[in-house]
């Protein structure tokens, strides 16, 4: 593992720099560059350019902070296991985040045993505990052989008279206490004022100050409660960094996570904290996938490997139980999905014609999608994969039938436009597979179904048990198939149920034999019997394609 | 219906304006001001500081356009009906929304009879409709008899040369002709230049400046693909402030929909286009929500009822079928929920704590969570609010014990929290309702059920039908309850389920008995197993408070 200390960040070709350095010499040199501890290598400070023309230049070394596993876990309702933790920080490395902030050392021993699992991994990037402002955390922290910790003491009026209970004075004697303590046990040591955006300013530079002085390696500028905008947050940090090294931990209460943590790196912090997907307290932390994207794509910027962000981001999701939202940058199912005419049309002209940037560049793959905004275009490409012939007029009437189902509020599948294209080429067939009659029964110790099918003309009729009621009648109708049932089923997905017991369910399944895959999606009341049919469905389609490539080619 | 032209934007007090009106009419004002049309007497200007410093004053006036019925729409998998298009439209116009684009009307006649919907309605809000470059589609529009268009013109190179296919020369010629062909025709127009944040600004300065002078009433960047940053927007909507009224369009791909339509607003943008819950093509476009509340908290810029935004949020989300996801700004269903310690007891001691703005302000509730992060505070607070007595040490030892079934990565509900304290405190009781048997069957055409309960500890047996298994269990539930099952199922939600077909499926339901409530979760691989044992649970602990309440009281 590396020391956070040891973190490299390069030497920058501005003619600022050797001024900036000595500007701050005068007042921190001689903490910062006299004493002998390793964490002081690196250069301890970066040009900033804090001018009413703050931006961001390209020659910015930026590095982020993945607080997932501490302020990502504090969302409601999730919480990870040691080995949960274990393979997000390995996901997290894969990433090259810089700082993996793993846990909060004083939550429990069940989290000190997960935190010790991550520093137990010998990671590159530097591992590090949150710690309230006080010594025992610290030793909490050093139990778990963290390289480094963040000391939270209260920035603002409302955090240090009301929440902690302490002066303004107090308060300096005791960060400068702890900060000593933490060094002195070797600790790379972040010191945040808690809702310091909502702090007096001239306070939180005397407290970050102070921190410095006591021999911090770094300040964090923590908008705590998503209360603030850019303009307070750059002029905070302006300030800050004029100081030492800074941090920027935003939040998303209103929507404006990205929006400080970009004012911030151009105010001149040099570290932002993020956590994957946005997860945290309330409306989330900024995402890390966001804050990468943004500073490599507009200010080329780099900061992670970008191509490992989706696989992140589903691993995240997976662990934590929280979906990713399907308009979400980056990650969102729909982030490089193309419906209407339009884009999809000028997509397949011209792969950058409605895109920013290629969805390989996050580990990603575009896809069209067919519904009420179709266009013609969009169809033939569908039809091509599909290896379905039809002419300009069938095209056109296709995608007419297609809009008219998308008008419907449906969800249309490939199925459905296979469906479309059977009756309007007139290429009527009869179904290989077709679902006869289907029982489950659910609730007690043994979910048993039955089914009744029609392949190939035949009847066929089985039985199978499972884990619930949909699970058994997919092994009934894998028994029924035999030796036919080779397809795999590579995704199931039913869309959450909100309202009643009575309502609606949306399951689709996308099924896979011999390299073609078709997706089915059903809508109804009955979760086994929409799962079934669905199932049973794209079936007949595989086992259809198999039997027309196997049939004489004057068939 | 207002007519978009009537929209009031009030009178700046800034010594700006006059300079700035001036400035502009060298060059605008013939055109600008000579005509007779209505849709000018509004101020066609805002005083715009795009000097370095741009900022955004409290006395700027900002109007806000929602697109949820056209951009919105267009996201993979949405389509609205014309009667969601009316009922999401009321719902703007109780926001105060002061532009509904309603849809596009060329994508067909069932669009078209939606638009006309939602133009009957005769609201407050100008209604739009979205036209392409061509002037079929503005007949298209008129026949929907909306009160304005967006037309939209190719502005990039990519889009001018390789979508289009036209020149630069031909593109200004269209434009100018569409313009004054929809003003001719009386309508209110915003020419948006499409792809415009990777024009070259000279040329889109140019087709706006003509679009303007052929009568437009206003133009708008848009940041089609969601491409650029703030700095480029702020430089591209500033020298098109100078030529007259301007939308800011953007997109969040890059997570910078809000970062660019605040620096648009800096800039002199005065009207911002948004979707409701950030729905879009894509990543979305940038969220409604977002904007209204980050210009009001921040800036004191007030476009919205802001406490209307919750129940449209949650009207978009059921209509559309889009999930809100629980960490997104204002919306979230985590936006204003507390889990861990020292959140909770911050938010106990002072709302203000840990929260930028009051819940209320957007229509919602503060809640408690309690989970792995959940301290004594928490604890407290919620047996409180059951009825529950326990002294500090109990408490204590609840506490710990709720923290050890959140580390096992599991919800906290009430029922879990009440059977914890149960078992500490030494309050055992017996069970007013227990499930000893259920069997469901499913997937034929009436989905049956038959129950065994044990009711205050005699056993009843009952059957019912439902629309699936779990609703034909709860009706067998209800049945077998008779008269006691007073209690009334408000909310049934069922996570979504990835995976296989044996995935465990996590099931909440909460349940109201005379001003109680309850939440149960349960998660196994049998949903209707998982849903009655909650329900059960559910009921059985109502019951059990009224059975206390009536009880003598030295019981």
């Amino acid at each position: 593992m590396l020391r956070c200390g040891e973190i490299q960040w390069h030497e920058i070709p501005s003619p600022r720099h050797a001024t900036r350095i000595e500007e701050v010499g005068a007042t921190r040199l001689g903490v910062k560059f006299s004493d002998e501890r390793n964490h002081t290598s690196a250069s301890p400070l970066l040009p900033v350019t804090h001018s009413a023309e703050q931006t961001i230049v390209s020659d910015r070394d930026v590095k982020l902070l993945d607080t997932t596993l501490r302020d990502g876990e504090q969302a409601p309702g999730v919480s990870l296991s040691p080995d949960e933790k274990v393979e997000i920080a390995r996901a997290l490395e894969r990433a090259g985040v810089a700082v993996i902030e793993a846990g909060s050392a004083c939550t429990g021993a069940g989290e000190r045993r997960a935190i010790s699992r991550v520093t137990d991994l010998d990671l590159d990037a530097c591992v590090t505990s949150f710690c309230r402002g006080m010594q025992t955390d610290v030793d909490l922290a050093l139990d778990c052989d963290v390289d480094g910790v963040h000391v939270v003491v209260p920035a603002s009026d409302r955090h240090i008279e009301d929440k902690v209970g302490t002066s303004h004075e107090d308060n300096l004697a005791t960060t400068a206490e702890l900060v000593e303590y933490a060094t002195d046990h070797d600790l790379w040591v972040e010191v945040i004022g808690e809702d310091g955006s909502r702090a007096d300013l001239d306070y939180l530079e005397e407290l970050m100050g102070t921190a410095l002085d006591a021999g911090a390696d770094r300040i964090c500028f923590a908008d705590t409660v998503g209360h603030t905008g850019p303009e307070r947050t750059a002029d905070a940090v302006a300030r800050l960094a004029d100081l030492g090294p800074v941090s920027a931990h935003t939040h998303d209460d209103l929507g404006l996570g990205v929006t400080n943590a970009l004012a911030a790196v151009a105010a001149g912090a040099d570290m932002v904290h993020c956590t994957v997907n946005g997860l945290g307290e309330r409306a989330g932390n900024v995402s890390l996938e966001e804050v990468a994207i943004a500073l490599s794509h507009v200010y080329d910027v780099e900061t992670l490997e970008l191509e490992e962000l989706y696989d992140l981001a589903q691993i995240v999701s997976r662990v934590t139980g929280v979906q990713l939202p399907p308009n979400k940058a980056v990650i969102g199912e729909n982030a490089f999905t193309h419906e209407s005419g339009i884009h999809t049309d000028g997509t397949l002209k011209d792969d950058k014609m409605y895109e920013p940037y290629a969805p390989e560049t996050v580990g990603r793959e575009r896809r069209l999608a067919l519904g009420k905004h179709t266009g013609r275009a969009g169809v033939a490409a569908t039809l091509e994969e599909h290896g379905v012939e039809a002419d300009d007029d069938e095209i056109a009437e296709i995608a007419e039938r297609v809009t008219e189902l998308g008008d419907r509020g449906r969800r249309v599948t490939d199925a459905d436009l296979l469906a479309v294209a059977e009756d309007v080429t007139g290429e009527d067939r009869d179904r290989v597979v077709d679902l006869l009659d289907l029982t489950a029964t659910s609730g007690g110790a043994v979910p048993t179904a039955s089914i009744r099918l029609e392949v190939d003309g035949e009847e066929r009729v089985a039985s199978g048990t499972g884990s619930g009621p949909v699970d058994a009648a997919v092994s009934a109708v894998r028994e029924a198939l035999g030796s036919r049932a080779d397809a795999e089923l590579e995704s199931y997905h039913v869309d959450a149920v909100t309202g009643g017991t009575d309502a609606v369910v949306t399951v689709e399944v996308t099924m896979v034999r011999n390299d073609r895959s078709v997706t089915v999606a059903r809508s109804e009341a009955d979760i086994t019997r929409a799962s079934v049919t669905a199932m049973v469905d794209a079936l007949d389609r595989l086992l259809a394609a198999d039997r027309e490539s196997l049939a004489p080619a004057d068939d």
